[in-house]
């Protein structure tokens, strides 16, 4: 509760004059401040604005990181006076101390539950938007390996196209192994795993990983035995093969799992509760490795979003690790995902030149089996990114190219 | 439904002669095969065997992988035949497909919760003991460096007690800024960050960390804003302050969730069901960074195990993600847990040649204001792993020093 004396007048603020517009008082027994922010009514509780107080004994400018010594911290905090201009608000509150919010600032920390849609979408993280098969050459994007390096409007557009479909294409990669750290560096840096900081996919005999086959490659995720999952993969393609076969196979399982979640309730249900053991253990650089990690094939949040899909035929463990009477059920639901996902595939091939770039813990992608010979050896270069460094990159180029204000 | 009939005669199998013990032959309605093993009655669903067939068409030996072609498995697989001899299990499957398994394979692959509990302690994790600030000299476990380097024993205890108590200390580190390489070498490979592969932690001016500055640091867990939140942090101490001050601060969450769960089961809920907003936006190395994740203050998962801990005064966001109504209860939970975490902390000081290592996502640590002079400017270097390469090792050097068979 707290009562405004409307003013229309002039005073010194910070050796500026500035014109106010309000100034409230206060009883004790409020909890919640109201600013009126173009047009609009924006509540903030006293203990929030307190706690983020910008001045420079609460905030570091440079760390931009708030500083106040929280053991000391007055959680039953009141403002004594509140003095609103145009542009900002100061609050004196009754420990004396003075706090001062840009209206900008205050605008973006809107608590209302459209304003906090609206900025999760934009700032937060951009929305997924699902595909089937069919549709693969309208949402499958095409983005130049030039144009990435050196626009920073052609790489946030690569990173947004990537985070809403979850695959897109860069063209006209450099026939070098290396070629591929240049986006990378563009963005952050590789997510390095047991199979190293980058990785060469080709046919290698008695190898680590069935990836490293020319055989059938059944569809799946990378590395699902990681509790840190790598959230993307790049694949340059440095040789094609020539041979038939060779193709990838692409499904957007949260597609497929919508679908499953309408018409087969039961079996998505045990994709989303039942726990199974992904498994990888091998050698490889001379370093002995033995991942296990425990998850369902479909996890969700507590709100039922989808936050990550595990799947891997060859990776998935030996150890079952739920109750007996589950496992008949379980598999049942497993076959019938699987299928789902080769119906709802795209099937293409990508040329040499093209780096693939995928969301490793939404897609399945699968290769079908070629045949190297000695004038065409299929040859591609791996590196995987975290979702972390990708949506840190597109944040910092949105708030660049869009000249964000008050967004910190 | 099975029917049994007990033998006793020799059979030629693979070239050798063994002893059978049974043969079982089957009805149509069954679905779960059953074996003596070791005088317990274990029991396998029909199509978990089958999918865990080990023969070289379903199983790839050196990449230890599942290879069988699931767009053509036959979820209702029924065995014919299935002869057991005191070392191996062999299955004739309807379909003439013929499976061979390990009795200590499958004996490691019992189903009982009994068996699924100490497997899981033994291999999947070791379990985690709580633990109060007034214990920690008798919990903190002191560790050789040079053993560490050159003994598998040595660096299995270390790995073992960290996992389980989230600290140890390694003493007698050479005073090189690259020693902890070694000891990360040991173990894989550290986790990058916006931060670098390692970091340093001394006093900086305008730096982008409030931990490079010499002030009092509040206790916290590092980098929450990283969805893969880094899992353990390593602090050699190269050099460590003559003044007053410099302490460190160590409290287990655990120990503390767990008393709030049984004395303030509200605060406890809020904690773990309000998402925060956890962030870093600044400059490293020229890079700028916009890092955010949401996530409470204790994550917890299905079954009520903490999963993970954010918490940090200075990377807690500006954006509040939940409602307005619950921000003044929030923010009393949040206060009391910190109140909590004080009172429970342990407190000392490191010496130069200590590496501090600590399980990132368990403990908070702070750390006391100290002051630099030309001949004494507190040093460390810092080193991030996560726990997927640790457990990793830790599985490896268990299989190889307790000569664990059937395991896989």
């Amino acid at each position: 509760m707290f009562v405004t004396k409307r003013v229309q007048s002039a005073r010194i603020l910070n050796q500026v004059t500035v014109f106010i517009r309000k100034i409230h008082s206060f009883d004790s027994k409020g909890k919640v401040l109201q600013v009126k922010i173009n047009g609009e009514q924006l509540k903030f509780p006293y203990v929030w604005l307190r706690d983020n107080c910008q001045c420079d004994q609460c905030f570091h400018k440079s760390a931009k990181s708030r500083i106040l010594d929280w053991s000391k911290f007055n959680i039953n905090v009141k403002p004594k006076e509140v003095v609103e201009t145009s542009d900002s608000m100061k609050v004196e509150w009754t420990d004396g101390h003075i706090s001062q919010y840009g209206m900008n600032w205050l605008k973006y920390r809107n608590f209302s539950p459209e304003h906090q849609q609206q900025y999760k979408q934009a700032i937060f993280k951009p929305g997924k938007i699902t595909w089937n098969g069919h549709q693969f050459e309208e949402i499958c994007s095409r983005h130049d390996y030039n144009e990435v390096l050196h626009s920073d409007k052609a790489l946030h557009d690569w990173l947004h196209k990537l985070a809403q479909y979850g695959v897109a294409l860069i063209k006209n990669t450099p026939n070098s192994e290396t070629a591929i750290d240049a986006v990378v560096d563009r963005v952050g840096f590789t997510k390095r795993t047991h199979y190293g900081i980058k990785f060469i996919v080709q046919n290698v005999e008695n190898t680590s990983n069935v990836a490293y086959l020319s055989s059938n490659l059944q569809m799946h995720t990378d590395l699902p035995y990681y509790e840190y999952c790598p959230g993307t993969n790049l694949l340059h393609c440095l040789v094609q093969t020539k041979s038939t076969g060779g193709e990838n196979l692409l499904s957007d399982c949260h597609y497929v799992a919508h679908y499953m979640k309408q018409n087969h309730p039961e079996e998505y249900r045990l994709l989303t509760e039942v726990e199974v053991e992904w498994s990888d253990i091998g050698v490889e650089h001379g370093n002995e490795f033995f991942k296990l990690h425990r998850g369902p094939v479909i996890c969700i949040n507590k709100l039922g979003e989808i936050t990550r899909i595990n799947f891997s035929i060859p990776q998935r463990g030996s150890h079952f690790p739920g109750q007996l009477e589950i496992v008949e059920p379980w598999y049942k639901a497993h076959g019938l995902f699987l299928e789902l996902n080769h119906r709802c595939a795209a099937k293409f091939k990508t040329t040499d030149g093209d780096i693939l770039t995928f969301d490793n813990i939404r897609l399945l992608h699968g290769r079908n089996a070629y045949e190297d010979n000695n004038n065409n050896v299929r040859k591609l270069i791996g590196a995987y990114m975290d979702w972390d460094e990708i949506y840190s990159r597109l944040r910092c180029l949105k708030v660049k190219l869009e000249k964000l204000d008050g967004i910190y």
